[in-house]
């Protein structure tokens, strides 16, 4: 995943550390949706002529052993080092430690411990985390968001064009580094993204010292007013999403922006005038069963209109075309099905750069029939392995979400490949929450619910994952089929590295996941008390919840047939998708990217040669360096090394009587 | 003035719009100290070779009326309208409303009132602001500092080459304005500075809003960690001393720095050590019989040594000239004195625009005699009316200062030149404590020391005000002649207006400047209670005070000494006058300055051409646009529209008693 929505932000110190630094990864030269820009002064902005007499290895030689092992200074280093195995790396890196996220270790998994369960209401059943079982757990369903994305991966970053920030930013930084000697205006871009990367993290740096806890530094400026940042719309000084902002397709800036307005701008304070008819006043804010539970649910309801939409939409052609292919005695060509539309209708101005990576994206395939096998096979030993290790998580359970997760993979990886955010634990919350309510209470519901979250969120961020890896490897010439035998190593380590980070923690801070802990964990409880809710069934949403969840399902839909309906015009209707991801976020990091897409367009008004040059550079830049600065970040937090000041914002009469608190 | 110390920063708000917005005010196109560059690319570089075919009114027809009453649409603008008048405009702005500043109704004046007195420890003696008394108050004592440094303008702004920050930027601004069409470099000059000015003027703006209070704010942001934020070393975002850090040579900003490091850093805190016994404990650190006596007294004394100094080798020079002269039967020529040694030793490089600056600088003169016995007439009117006016100043102290102010005058404009700092308070404080210890207490020795204060003060500030006006004009090739002119009118003009505006306030706000006044007056009180401790005499300093003054004053008449003696190598040795500023206000703004040495050595690193041709338009945005911000700052505060948030910094541990106060 690139980014995963706020709660997960703030797990626990400890896994902070491997949940964010994969932000750091991931990049590529030219937006590949803005690719057409390249055709015009192609030879001086191209990248790939740049690598032309560069040798691309084939994919078994971009695996080498030092990839997996790092040995940078081996004798192995003969052979100069490529692109492709440096993605090949990074790819490793971001799925090993993407499981410290989607592990759960500060959220679900931790929730079923008895630790936690004393601190919520429902002590009735736990089960403790031991090493053993944890392993086992997460190799039987780590492996299965690989195998339900494969397949898509032609169709979301060929033709789809989606733009996966973090992974556009990341090969950009890659190129970068393996940029040969002579080429000129390659040494001029990595030089101005060294500049914004080296100003971007010393600018997370320098946050970071005004950031004593939660509520404070720059990350909770009122940049509008109190009264906006209140509703969650506040510039947050971001590089990251500024970066992201500028990669993004302004289409999808807006989208976001308009979301945030409709939702946090219009209809979250309608819904709270409502206080105490449509929900029990006085819940907090992040009471699932009060405006909380709108959100979330409302968001999700639009996410899966939007997934499911496309997901058909996909299904429909591939079926059509393997429909065709067969009626017409496969008289086409021997390539595999998805790459069929492809081949038959070449874009007439399609640049060198896109022609060189599409052409090696589709070189080394991994065959259908394996994808689909693999998932099978899985999914099958994951159902009989699963009820051994929590037997409240039933067999059939297991099943249906199987049969579920790859729509829902699928919708998490197109949203993330749109605005950059994973939302893992989203669907985590809806597995709780539909698992729950089927198992109910008397039935070891809590337990399976909280299982299920984890069998969900696996997949689904897993899905995120690879595909942004995809895109780097799209941009730097990596075989897809490395990327994906390095994402299953990568995975593989993960399963076994994380649970015994967490373990030697476990066992080396008693008191983990208390309040007074070095280490808390709120959001163990948190999981665990929605999943005491969940068991109640949907009954315990909020009055007119659900009624909202469908209207906005459908609403989702219909905006998708409109766009695909009116044909050009389209592409100025706002994404539901994009739209959806501030309902429950909050608009402020669509202020980041609208930032971003500002300074693009001013940019581009200026010096528009100049910018379509160099934008994408400083744009990387901003990404991977904020995005690095979480790893040494991550190293204080887990060295209890805390932030010595706060700057907090106050309005003039709360100031006043803190002033005379403090004695001035 | 430039810039007002600390605490007439923030007199009172009725007052604050008039004395602040002359920052707004002055400039240049070439800092003349960097003036060698310019022979280099000169025809390309230099500004009055674009102004070449324009020609300079002569100084009478600089005055118009219009340049007075400001008709921008009347029929008087058939005539263009010229640079040199725009020039006498401001001007006489700048005097008008420095007369609010220097008329001390939110210190000095006010703190004479019955009002006042009953908040401090001694109402025995008081004297009621009426409108008759202080306008002729003012009209007495504020032509003298005009008089007293016009004679030096040649020496501060050609020979001794000084910087004066506000008055290039105010220069430079001008020049902007009338650059003519064609000017091609000119032209990207002007609209980098209009970006600078827009960029620097809504950061103002954005500041504002977080600065509900004291202590709040982008103002007192502990950018270097709150340990040094305590003895005042941060970096305060401050646009305008960042403008000012450009203009002035590197020498100046490391003098000031080195300053702040040896006083904040080193002094003060050594002296803190000796809390009970240097000074008594528990004083409060705005206490002049505290730490805050060391600060004010050893900057005064370390600023009349380095002042003194120049003052008498300026004095050497201009009798040993006159004397040649005499000796040489005035064969030289039959330019003023002055003028002389300038003439006899041209500079061989001396850029274009330098040449015509100083030919139009001194083409009209204000003959010497008119200066000294303009000075001799009005102090002899002065000396002969005030005692009428206030009683308890004797005839004879006011001689006495007097005689000693022109060097004071001196000091202060040649001190502002440097670093753009105005110490009118600071010389204030001086007869404060001076005349109050001859008077003592029996003899109305507050009353008199409060009145010898605004005599004090009236000239140092005029003084320096002019001089910065000079360098515009000298910049723009205004005569020197209009400009005095204009100084004297709009001088007259802000003693009339100001004391009716203060009348307004006084009458309309029965409680100003009391506590809970909406236009409380926190430094009437600060100024009788330092008049109240001067009639005790200089035994009422802190021990080893007077030493510490004496030690620093030698030292820098020695550093003067070495650098006059060392030869070339003298100029990288410190300036005592630079180095005594931040001793009283503290190192934050040298920091700020020396943010902007760095970006304009970092600029000339990479670009030199560039940073030589558009630095100063730079810096020249930077200082008018924050300047020009307080007007309509002092506008809202005038009206009561106080900002609405606070950005508080607090330790990680106060942060959390706050939280608990505040129940989150």
């Amino acid at each position: 995943m690139a980014q995963n929505d706020n709660e997960d932000r703030v797990i626990d110190h400890a896994f902070e550390f491997e949940q964010h630094h994969e932000q750091s990864s991931e990049q590529q030269q030219q937006p590949p949706q803005k690719g057409t820009r390249l055709s015009s002064k192609e030879d001086e902005a191209s990248v790939e002529k740049v690598f032309k007499h560069l040798l691309v290895p084939t994919w078994q030689s971009q695996l080498t052993l030092r990839a997996f092992v790092f040995l940078e200074k081996s004798d192995m280093l003969k052979q100069p080092f490529t692109r492709q195995e440096n993605t090949v790396i990074q790819t490793c890196v971001v799925a090993s430690s993407g499981i410290a996220f989607s592990g759960g270790f500060g959220s679900y998994l931790f929730g079923m411990s008895e630790h936690v369960a004393k601190q919520s209401s429902d002590t009735s059943d736990f089960k403790n985390p031991k090493l053993g079982w944890i392993i086992a757990f997460l190799f039987v369903v780590s492996f299965l968001g690989l195998f339900s994305v494969v397949p898509l991966r032609k169709i979301m970053v060929i033709d789809f064009k989606l733009t996966y920030p973090s992974g556009t930013a990341t090969a950009h930084l890659i190129n970068s580094f393996h940029t040969p000697q002579g080429a000129k205006l390659a040494k001029k871009q990595v030089k101005l993204l060294g500049k914004f990367f080296s100003l971007s993290f010393l600018w997370g740096f320098f946050q970071w010292f005004y950031t004593a806890s939660d509520g404070c530094g720059f990350q909770a400026f009122p940049s509008l007013g109190l009264k906006a940042f209140d509703n969650r719309f506040y510039f947050d000084f971001s590089a990251l999403y500024i970066g992201v902002g500028m990669i993004c397709p302004y289409i999808i800036n807006i989208s976001v922006l308009l979301g945030g307005i409709l939702s946090w701008g219009v209809m979250w304070p309608l819904i709270k005038t409502r206080e105490g008819h449509w929900y029990k006043a006085n819940l907090g804010d992040s009471d699932l069963q009060g405006i909380q539970g709108y959100r979330v649910f409302i968001a999700i309801a639009m996410i899966l209109g939007d997934g499911l939409y496309n997901f058909v939409k996909v299904l429909t052609h591939t079926l059509l075309g393997l429909y065709n292919q067969i009626g017409n005695k496969r008289k086409a060509s021997a390539l595999p099905i998805a790459d069929q539309d492809s081949t038959s209708s070449p874009e007439a101005d399609i640049s060198y750069d896109d022609q060189r990576r599409k052409q090696l994206f589709i070189k080394d395939q991994i065959p259908r029939w394996f994808a689909v096998g693999g998932y099978v096979a899985i999914a099958s030993i994951s159902t009989a392995t699963l009820p051994h290790i929590i037997p409240q998580l039933k067999w059939y359970y297991i099943l249906v979400i199987y049969l579920i997760a790859p729509t829902l993979a699928f919708c998490n990886a197109y949203g993330c490949g749109l605005t950059d955010w994973s939302l893992a634990s989203t669907y985590g919350k809806l597995a709780i929450f539909t698992i729950g309510a089927w198992a109910g209470a008397s039935h070891g519901g809590v337990l399976a619910s909280l299982a299920a979250c984890g069998v969900m969120m696996n997949i689904v961020s897993t899905a995120s994952d690879l595909m942004q890896d995809f895109k780097t490897g799209y941009l730097t010439l990596a075989s897809p089929r490395s990327m994906f035998v390095s994402q299953i190593i990568g995975t593989a380590m993960g399963c076994v590295i994380s649970p015994c980070v967490f373990w030697i923690f476990y066992k080396a801070f008693p008191d983990l996941g208390t309040h007074k802990s070095q280490y808390p964990a709120p959001y163990a409880i948190v999981y665990r008390n929605m999943a005491i809710l969940g068991v109640q069934g949907f009954g315990s949403l909020p009055n007119n919840c659900l009624l909202l969840c469908y209207i906005f399902f459908g609403t989702a839909i219909v905006i998708n047939l409109i766009k695909d309906l009116v044909g050009k015009v389209g592409r100025f209707i706002p994404l539901p998708m994009a739209m959806a991801i501030p309902f429950y976020l909050g608009p402020y990091f669509a202020i980041d990217m609208c930032v971003g897409s500002l300074i693009l367009f001013v940019w581009e008004t200026v010096d528009k040669a100049k910018a379509d040059a160099f934008a994408p550079a400083v744009a990387s830049g901003l990404i991977c360096g904020d995005g690095i600065w979480t790893l040494p970040a991550s190293i204080l937090a887990l060295f209890g090394v805390k932030p010595p000041i706060c700057m907090k914002f106050l309005s003039r009469a709360t100031n006043s009587r803190v002033d005379t608190f403090l004695g001035n």
